[in-house]
């Protein structure tokens, strides 16, 4: 059979990883997908950055969208990231019948939708493995390997900077600042870290898989998101007497009972037992645990980005395409695991609807009363507690910390109780509240 | 879209979880099929327990081969296990043109090559994630989701009976023999359970992971075999000293040197650093490592057994075959992950020839001058102790254990140096020879 052609925009990190392995694979890479597989177009603004990673035998354009529409290409590989002009580019690709493999989960996360409808009607294909978790086939776990499921949850470790830096504060008593500048001098953050200390690019992901995972539109803006830059090393060690780890988890549930049917999404620091294989995920490496009713928990780790992680998935994308490229768009997988005429209508619940365990700390003066002022409140508002724990007294400040970890209780009770703590005047130093998830 | 419909042989625990799952989420595995998926006949040879499991709209029938050659069938789902009549049945249904679902191991590791062949002429496929760790799509991820790379290893928990006993050895300083006799009060070992105490069942299942990771023909014989009936629960201890956990592993790996080039295949007790995340899955669970050349090391958790868990897979490989069952043969994915017609012949290395770091344990005689000898052997046949260990001498029979890592020896210069230990006069209670993998 003759090779499929491929047009590649960009010649970054993740391009890299694609060209060096398709050329170093290239054999098994063949014998895998049936034919081989042949970049034949690259573009980018630097030719001589172009011609460094492709040599001279393959095509240099300038313009993106050269590659879109060059006639001999049957897949297009966006890399560039970002909103535009890969939005357009994806978009002319289809328009043109082109199948697309992309890494771009911001992209897909804002405007999947529209693309994925667009691809639809035009027949083609736009795979997108490399955007969840780098090298590890997770959204093929999601669309395939677990479809006999309902799925009941996804947590998932998916951002490697912010998982780096919350194993260094663990590991290392750091602060989250000086976590932050070791994960920037050895390139695991950029020097603009807010994407992923924020908790935005887990945000892009756990939406991406709450899709796959509930058979529902993709709804990035339905997600509540709390980074990890105001974590303080003091409740990573306290939660570590408790038995926990803190993880920047991405989380999407179906909530499924009498009184509420919805979808929880929700990027946050959370407590996780430490006898969890997930709570053991340490460094840049990634993990996403899945419940199913029918298999249980899975867990798939890897590597969660890099260049040659991401062009695995990347690849592994392209060999899927062309494996099956004849086949007529109705017998395709599809794009979101659930056929696109099924989609479900399932609210998306907020952040105050949550039922979980709460981890709270509060720095209090050591007054006589205060803990039953404490206690009462909780009480007040039906939370329960499992378990407590107050420090001694600083000389300096006078102040104790008392923490607290709560059974299963309701975030919005939660916050109205601690803002009630909080305007108590024996609490001096505020009230740190995060979320405890069992994953059992 | 009409139903696929489907027959079963068997209706027994794998067939209860498939007919089980299929009812309660037939609306989600519709959405994600295309089409409803239908169970229309079953066979067995006791017509109560087929009604109790299917009702009474669905044909039930004596005789397995009328679900092989029933008409209106489109797959066939094999859930009876052994050799025969699975073997028959499989390919009878082949010859009817039917696409064959199945879990089972050990017919496909014996007779593999003769079934894909057979299903290859006829074009139709043979699905099989059943067979390999239960509910965890990990021949997915290797036929698609590694596929752009060059796999260097596999090593998997991937025998569930196993991993019981030896958590329960671990954990609680238990004998095998104690140990085993729990698993089968607990349902989780049969009455006998040579099969998987051996490292049989481990064997078929990594001998079909090796089979896809390298795409080389299935070659069930050449595993090497050692189960864990003989291991003792001082040597569990002995290695946790060290900071290693003893796992049953299946493993296979590519050996691509100056002077080899082959494949390793064996199954066998193996320490493990317990830093590792593999060396904490516990209990009846299953993980797979697999480590690619461009992805790194990706692992795969879950249930390994058990009525929904397997059922999960036989579903999805359902669902799988019913979103592309219109596509032509030469576009669906291989079976065994590369084309049928571009399998290599790479050799199958003997046990002799295998490189890794060896765990010994010797039961000596207090006599002056015993470890120099031993010393004096290993250094005789190019081993070198990384770290070694004496214990004191127990006052009762006078002997005393030591303990001695190695670095990476070969296996048959190990062997020729424990004969030359074992002839010592003062090595009383032979010597044990276990081997330790670092999976970095």
């Amino acid at each position: 059979m003759k090779p499929i052609k491929i047009g590649i925009a960009g010649t970054g990190v993740v391009a890299s990883g694609v060209v060096n392995i398709l050329k170093r694979n290239a054999d098994e890479i063949t014998r895998r997908a049936g034919r081989d597989i042949e970049v034949i177009v690259v573009s980018s603004r630097t030719r001589a950055k172009a011609e460094a990673l492709v040599g001279n035998d393959v095509q240099i354009v300038n313009d993106i969208m050269e590659v879109a529409r060059h006639p001999d290409v049957d897949i297009v590989v966006e890399t560039m990231g970002g909103y535009e002009p890969a939005k357009s580019f994806v978009l002319e690709a289809i328009a043109h019948g082109k199948h697309v493999v992309t890494a771009n989960k911001a992209l897909l996360a804002e405007h999947g939708n529209e693309i994925f409808k667009a691809a639809q009607d035009k027949g083609v294909t736009v795979a997108f493995e490399a955007a969840v978790a780098g090298g590890i086939p997770v959204i093929k776990a999601l669309r395939e390997g677990l479809s006999a499921n309902r799925i009941e949850w996804i947590a998932g470790i998916i951002n490697g900077t912010t998982n780096f830096i919350l194993t260094q504060m663990r590991e290392k008593g750091w602060t989250f600042a000086d976590a932050l500048k070791v994960a920037q001098e050895l390139g695991y953050a950029e020097a603009d870290p807010t994407f992923d200390v924020e908790g935005v690019d887990a945000a892009h992901k756990i939406t991406l898989m709450s899709a796959l995972a509930f058979g529902v539109p993709i709804d990035f803006k339905a997600a509540s998101i709390e980074g990890i830059s105001k974590l303080a090393a003091a409740d990573i060690a306290y939660a570590e007497k408790f038995g926990y780890r803190i993880k920047l988890l991405g989380i999407t549930k179906r909530v499924s009972n009498g009184t509420t049917d919805g979808i929880e999404l929700r990027v946050h620091p959370t407590l996780i037992p430490e006898s969890r294989l997930i709570a053991n995920v340490n460094g840049v490496m990634n993990a996403v645990l899945v419940k199913g009713d029918a298999v249980g928990a899975t867990l798939y780790y890897g590597a969660g980005a890099g260049s040659e992680p991401t062009g695995s998935s990347v690849i592994a994308d392209l060999i899927d395409v062309t494996r099956t490229i004849t086949a007529d768009p109705e017998h395709r997988v599809p794009h979101l695991a659930f056929q696109p005429d099924s989609l479900a209508s399932i609210p998306m619940l907020p952040l105050s609807a949550v039922k979980t365990r709460y981890y709270l700390r509060l720095t209090a003066q050591d007054r006589t009363g205060v803990l039953a002022d404490i206690t009462r409140i909780l009480a007040n508002h039906d939370i329960s507690v499992d378990a407590m724990l107050q420090t001694e007294v600083d000389d300096a400040t006078k102040e104790a910390h008392i923490v607290i970890m709560t059974h299963v209780s309701q975030e919005s009770n939660v916050d109205t109780a601690v803002s009630e703590i909080k305007a108590l005047a024996s609490i001096t130093g505020g009230v740190v509240k995060l979320r405890v998830e069992e994953l059992g």
